[in-house]
């Protein structure tokens, strides 16, 4: 049975899944593309399968997923002879401790602040709601120390964000570092010299062929 | 040579590894307890380790390792056969991805929202800082959503955080959930039923004797 993804390419986590389909090769897989605005995620079909009514939802034969990390390192491990390699061998205690620090320096340093950022600067103008401007400053200042921190002393002594070896953490940070550029906040990459060798080392492969069906 | 375990048993990612090592029946490790307030996880020495300049971090040998989850991932996995199992076999493909799940349930919709509320109503005050109540309102009513949601999808349907068997996702909620009590958010726990029976169910071990030593 091909796997089912449900999301929206218009959302930063159906993305990273995407990119992990794309970076294995597979295309063989129905997408269920759903209009968050109208707010489908939040019917009682798809609640019942993400209770916190948000995408993506993964289904795979009688095991249905969500949290989008979750879904890609379900996908790198199911499909490790496929593609990229995109998680190292994590029966071996040192690695598997280093691979876990990195995969939490993601969302502990970077998708706390760039995620509400991008809230802030994206959605709630869409939504018709106003923005919060001092909120927007006190992320926009964080986040730039933050990747100082990046530049100056993870990317300066490894070529990716879990070490020298590209993996689903790299793919983890591509969306909402995308994002960065589209709100106007782009030169927070490009002016650190190791976080943009970083960024312009880094291209997914194209999103694959899918067929695509609207809920 | 013994663990040597850096942090304070003030801050609540220090203790998810406080608690794991109790949960383990590991007493043989040095803590380097340093005071937060006087900046001293900012001393070079520290930052060589922990970049961020934020704690714990664990040192085992020539392994040194920072963010609080990744290390009660090493533990749990290193100790694997003593105290109680936290991790399931993650082998198992299925298995695996619903504990991925489940730990980034914690972090996207737990931690993302009681974290910056400790920090508004805990920490600013500490360090001096004028709280934002219209934030602290915005935390708190959204943090009440996502535990309506754990109280009527989630833990009506699993005993633990990540299933029917504690594991560290579950140990992963504690310190934060024991701060809402200290900020008088109790009632957002024990108003829930599904959610107080959680919390009531589960005692961790007491934390360990340990050689404490002052950085």
């Amino acid at each position: 049975m091909a796997l089912k993804l449900i999301g929206t390419p218009k959302s930063s986590c159906t993305l990273k899944v995407l990119l992990t389909l794309a970076e294995k090769g597979i295309s063989d897989y129905r997408f269920i593309d759903i209009d968050l605005m109208k707010g489908e995620q939040k019917l009682p079909g798809y609640l019942a399968k993400q209770p916190f009514g948000v995408v993506p939802i993964l289904e795979d034969g009688d095991i249905s997923l969500y949290e989008s990390r979750a879904i890609c390192r379900y996908l790198a491990k199911k499909y490790e002879n496929l593609g990229t390699a995109l998680i190292p061998d994590l029966s071996d205690l040192k690695t598997m401790g280093h691979f876990e620090q990195w995969a939490s320096v993601e969302m502990a340093n970077f998708d706390a602040l760039a995620r509400p950022l991008q809230w802030e600067v994206i959605f709630k103008p869409l939504a018709g709601e106003p923005k919060n401007e001092q909120l927007i400053h006190s992320l926009v200042d964080t986040l730039a120390q933050k990747l100082d921190v990046y530049d100056k002393a993870i990317l300066a002594e490894q070529k990716y964000m879990a070490g020298n070896t590209f993996s689903i953490v790299d793919i983890f940070y591509m969306p909402l570092m995308s994002y960065l550029f589209r709100m106007g906040f782009g030169d927070m990459i490009t002016d650190r010299p190791n976080v943009k060798a970083w960024w312009e080392s880094e291209k997914p492969t194209a999103p694959p062929q899918q067929q695509s069906t609207s809920a």
